[in-house]
């Protein structure tokens, strides 16, 4: 037994309620190390009378490790643990503070699991484990009322710059939401859309008014009100680590320095404001002089920005925020936050960027989820690049289900591409085959999958400005088969649960293999997918129940062989196959 | 390389601010695998000006592991990092998420401390680093005001048992401050006194005054004031978690049931309120039916319990709270908590009684410090039972550094009994050699001391109610020897800051040893502490600086022979020796 490899430590990941009554409890070890694996638990106060041995179950695993999983519901809420290791006859228990051969008798030296206290459980909203998200660059969707056009607008499908405008707007997205519902989509996350001077609106100048060009107030709210009646949930795009240069109380701090009243708005190193060798005397965004960070541990500036965080939920009833560089922002801002919009609407989504891993966000107390870039890497690696095989691509993708607990893992954000990366074709270098596998995958594992503007119908374009570009409206210059196959990726993941909280299970994925198979499943809905990455076509040999199974694409009906279900998937193959009752 | 053992993850002791400049890392790895560790760092949004390599120290150790450490100043209070380690020639680099040998260039996978935002900073008040703190139980310390006495009060210095009192009031601690003041001590942190029906007074009927037989709000304000005067700060206890049977609300609910306008101030599971099988049909603690548990989520509740923190400490000018079982009571409450009582005394101090590792505690939104009962077990396994070596023991210690960033051990509550516990002399089976010795170990480590009352002239009893007994105030009775040495310990330790404040190193912890020898160093500030745990004589050869040295008890001096310091302490010797510049 290695037991430098075993690692438990209550919270986050390890130890978490996943709801009002349940705890789970994980620990890991080297991969294929243990035999089997105990929780050694019961209620401190009540001992003898209740401690018990609970069998924990290998949930996931990556390169190096295994992890193991149980579910306890303690009658009193209350949980003293330690754990029982086997390798074959070999029996190590572990506490808190060492590993020893006997069965320890003391509990006070056992992990603890103090109380289940409601409000400090991590609850996401429950719509958004069952939404399909897509995420609008305003200025770049449509446009839908020319008057609002800034100056020297672009001819619509011009080539994107950094500074060009081309009159997208709200009326745009409200005259096309029909392709949004006939593609199947249940959420929108705009990219910002408040009074700033670029075309992103990242800098922004007024965070009570959207942007002249794109709308006013009462067109917001009539586009999320339309929005809403088709089922569709709005995000918005919080840019709360800095301002605008155009932001009121930065021009006042230029303008009257260190005798500003806002001074203290923000994090100014050093008078005159001013950039020395492209750094500004004040922090920034990275090094960029065009967006101040704002002070938001000053109760002025939190007041305010809560303030704004308050009013377009309950002026506008937007359904969540996105969280711009969340993770620069103070964890206690980010507590504040959440009370004022659970507040404002507890069913809110509060929704993080944050590009690494995230753990310390997602413990109850600030966001719902993050936007998932580690999963975005891995699945580029495996499905667009190559660089991993299955088996490390699965190993991949275990790593990160151990990181997070359930609930967090049920409504991660799972995106490809964003307004901040290159566009999927493109880093596919044109390959459909390889986008439609990508993207495959995005729908039928757990997480909450977004699929970016004009990526459905097959657009291109390289990081920004070339991921910017004007939305083809032009059905001749759509992909009208790639559309077909993502509103049946989205038909497929919508009526069947287990493809959105079911369990997750590698069924293949060996090492230098390209052959991907997997299982969710939830009671009696069984899914199994099947993905043939290679350029060849390869056949899958599956121990599988002994059912019957249909192909959800095709239609097709297939039945296994004495437990063995055998297929030849084509080139760049693939099957989502529904186990018949 | 061990990779398997290697750890690190980002917050918590792994990467922390320890004031609001300054990033500390820390890396875990296979105890004796690695021969050099590198922190791979620099700014995000500037990577290839700034990434170098920052050499890592090993810090602490335990029995399976290393633990490596380094500090930046990163000069935009960011950080976005990887590892280098180094067994020989072997070379391994860590990311967020992988092991691999080629150095990584591309910074987005690295580990990332965000930004350091200073209300995020976990900075305990400076004064408790340098507090020699003294643990009062009121019932029993000393009688100032008879007329104050309950019925049937007890002769002093009786036999305790649950429920017989013997008259101790605040008047008789003012009586005795004397005592304290000889002693060395800087601060009191008393057991409840706020009216309650029990000795012990855990049991809350009123949160808002004295409870009568220790005195009134006049009585605290006049003990508060007289230890103010002599530099004795006042730490009372928190008892939120639950109230006595006879707090009003609680009344209220047992008079009119599911009627009760204060059901929700409870954690109610089943009408009527009773006791089945021993169990209350109330959450309680533990399942004491006079301690219904508090609903400290209920807005009403937290706002009475926050309107009685803060009173205490605007009315009577207490420094700070003890937390009852603090760790069933909700994350939430406790973060209001710390707000509402550092915004009425910046200066508070904060503890929690937690028995278990409590890290996800000690982050600077919560408490500053928690009552070390894990040094507590480790300091009584090798001083007081001997059922560890000076190897294991030192372990032990080890571990405990690792788990806490710097600021939280610089604080730690360190306390060898209480009232919850049978008394140090008791475990030592009447052996003050073994008393001295774990009390020199805890005056001479890292955090905050806390002498239990009557420890130090002598007192024994078993666990709760031998623990409780009166103090013991005829000079006849007490150990006069043993309080010149607390005396001397809490003097030497007040004189030296390497003591408080000081790196900590292990010199000597053998297999099998019972010496122990360790150094504490700040800048030229540098102990040696000398211990002999056998009950024969021995010699301790160290390697030191070439210098002279003091023994701070007995003033000989001493000379390093080639930098090899060598002396011979008697059975259950031990000495401090200074070093002279």
């Amino acid at each position: 037994m290695l037991l430098e490899a075993v690692y438990h430590r209550p919270r986050l990941n390890w130890s978490y309620a996943y709801d009002h009554e349940t705890i789970h409890l994980r620990l890991r070890a080297k991969k294929g190390d243990l035999t089997e694996v105990f929780a050694w638990a019961g209620d401190k106060y009540a001992w003898d009378a209740t401690k018990e041995l609970i069998p924990m179950t290998l949930f996931t695993s990556d390169a190096m490790f295994d992890y193991w999983e149980c579910s306890s519901v303690p009658k009193h809420r209350r949980l003293k643990y330690g754990f029982l290791l086997q390798k074959g006859h070999e029996r190590i228990w572990m506490t808190e503070s060492d590993f020893q051969t006997e069965r320890p008798t003391n509990p006070n030296r056992l992990f603890e699991f103090p109380y289940i206290n409601r409000g400090d459980v991590f609850i996401p909203p429950a719509w958004v484990k069952d939404a399909i998200f897509y995420q609008i660059f305003p200025e770049r969707f449509a446009n839908g009322d020319p008057s609002r056009n800034p100056a020297h607008v672009q001819p619509w499908g011009e080539t994107p710059t950094p500074e060009n405008f081309f009159g997208g707007d709200l009326q745009g997205v409200i005259d096309h939401l029909d392709h949004l519902s006939e593609l199947g989509i249940t959420g929108i996350y705009f990219t910002p859309i408040f009074t700033a001077t670029t075309n992103h609106k990242y800098d922004t100048e007024d965070y009570m008014s959207v942007d002249p060009h794109f709308g006013d107030v009462e067109t917001l709210k009539k586009l999320v009100d339309a929005c809403h009646k088709r089922g569709i949930r709005v995000l918005l795009d919080a840019v709360f680590n800095h301002s605008g240069r155009t932001f009121a109380p930065f021009v006042d701090v230029l303008e009257k320095g260190e005798a500003s009243r806002y001074k203290d708005w923000f994090h100014i190193r050093e008078f005159p404001l001013q950039v020395v060798d492209s750094v500004p005397t004040y922090d920034a965004f990275a090094f960029e002089p065009l967006m101040p960070k704002l002070n938001t541990e000053n109760p002025e500036v939190k007041a305010y920005l809560l303030k704004v965080a308050e009013y377009w939920i309950t002026e506008a009833h937007i359904d969540g925020w996105r969280l711009d560089v969340a993770n620069e922002v103070d964890h206690e801002f980010w507590r504040d936050f959440r009370k004022v919009v659970k507040r404002a609407n507890p069913d809110a989504y509060i929704l993080g960027e944050i590009w690494h891993e995230s753990a310390p966000w997602l413990e109850g107390d600030k966001f719902d989820a993050v936007m998932n870039y580690p999963f975005t890497d891995a699945v580029l690696d495996f499905f667009i690049y190559g660089t991993l095989d299955a088996e490390s691509f699965a190993n991949a993708i275990g790593k990160q289900l151990s990181r997070y607990p359930l609930q967090a893992s049920e409504v991660a954000f799972n995106l490809l591409d964003s307004h901040d990366t290159p566009r999927l074709l493109t880093l596919a270098e044109g390959d459909k085959n390889k986008q439609k596998l990508a993207s495959l995958f995005q729908f039928t594992f757990m997480g909450t999958p977004c699929i970016y503007y004009g990526d459905e119908i097959g657009m291109d374009g390289e990081g920004d400005p070339g991921c910017r570009k004007c939305m083809e409206w032009n059905p001749e210059n759509q992909d009208l088969d790639l559309f077909s196959y993502y509103r049946k990726l989205i038909e497929i993941r919508s009526s069947h649960p287990a493809l959105r909280t079911g369990s997750f299970t590698f069924l293949e994925a060996g090492r230098h293999g390209s052959k991907l198979a997997y299982e969710r499943r939830l009671g009696d809905d069984i899914i199994l997918v099947l993905v043939n990455t290679e350029e060849t076509a390869q056949t899958f040999r599956l121990d599988v129940e002994d059912r019957n199974w249909e192909n959800l694409f095709t239609g097709e009906a297939l039945r296994a062989d004495r437990s063995k279900l055998s297929i030849k998937l084509p080139a760049y193959g693939y099957a989502v196959l529904k186990a018949l009752l």
